[in-house]
């Protein structure tokens, strides 16, 4: 792990930015049980008891850096959850982020590399739930709405594994206007789902 | 990890067998960094001197591995590649294999726990090419049929991940029936692809 040089900031508020900062860098490369208090706070520049007095426990710190990153969504935007065309937008933004060169999301890579710690998965969960899940599940009308959603991030995710982290050849090195196109009905298809929006 | 207490098989078939099946759960359990060829040796009896002298090494090993757990498929199986609502099929199988409780299939907490190996997700993606990933694209006609067998596997494994790894609620406590009726015209969709077997 990089660690900054640089003081120990001067304020309530810029010593919490800069402990958040470093626990992301910190559970983004080596996920919930590889990243320890003590690096995340020399990171920071301050103390391990610092980092405990400000955010609680390990747990509670985990928990607010995944909040963080769902804080400033890159797909589920309010640009995109408006558009008439939901699910190309949706299709479109993820082609994007996850095309040749681009580094993984941070809350994605956060997720993926903590897939082996169970408490992290709880975690990660309530987190998900309360963020990505519910914006997606509000953006819904009809029956199932919040299964619909689910469906639609399980895609996100199972996309960014696919193209970006195991750089399948037919995903990685193929047209991004034609993965939007192959896309953007299958996101589509789970907006409208079966009697949402439909006269009968 | 649990070792066994065999006693050294006694022929070289044999001997291959229990270093790959000592492998399957070492890696499934530590991941590609986190499992070492000593403790993958100690499980099958055997010294590490004589998996490298079966395997070459941990990256062959890992290789092998992996193709093992795609060589009896428990989605793409020949009878749902064979099915005439194909779409159906593979929804119900995935649905299936991630309800409460069931262990989460091995060859998917293998790649999910290597994930943060540059080196493993290269071997992963070389072996996921010559196998699920042909294997689906071989069932497709039409356009693009690389690309979509790409984001069927892409749909299987977001879903494993949100539903069995994150056990989001939506999906952890769905009825199977609703989910497989919301994701089968979603795998449908990618089967059919515009273009593909449908007359001008």
């Amino acid at each position: 792990m990089t660690r900054t040089t640089n003081a120990r900031p001067r304020n309530a508020a810029a010593t919490r930015e800069a402990i958040l900062a470093s626990a992301r860098r910190a559970f983004a490369q080596s996920g919930y049980d590889g990243a320890g208090v003590r690096d995340i706070a020399a990171g920071a520049g301050v103390t391990a008891m610092l980092v405990n007095r400000y955010f609680g426990s390990k747990e509670k710190l985990f928990a607010e850096v995944i909040a963080a990153t769902m804080a400033a969504p890159i797909i589920l935007t309010a640009e995109n959850l408006a558009s008439a065309k939901l699910g190309e937008a949706i299709a479109a933004s993820l082609v994007d982020i996850t095309k040749a060169g681009d580094t993984p999301l941070e809350g994605f890579l956060i997720m993926l590399h903590s897939a082996s710690s169970k408490r992290a998965a709880e975690i990660g969960r309530e987190q998900i739930e309360a963020g990505h899940q519910k914006v997606m599940t509000g953006a819904l009308s009809g029956d199932l709405a919040p299964q619909r959603a689910a469906l639609i991030l399980s895609i996100v995710a199972g996309f960014q594994v696919m193209r970006q982290m195991m750089g399948l050849s037919a995903l990685a090195d193929a047209e991004p206007e034609a993965l939007v196109k192959l896309l953007a009905p299958v996101f589509q298809l789970l907006i409208e789902a079966e009697g949402a929006d439909r006269p009968l």
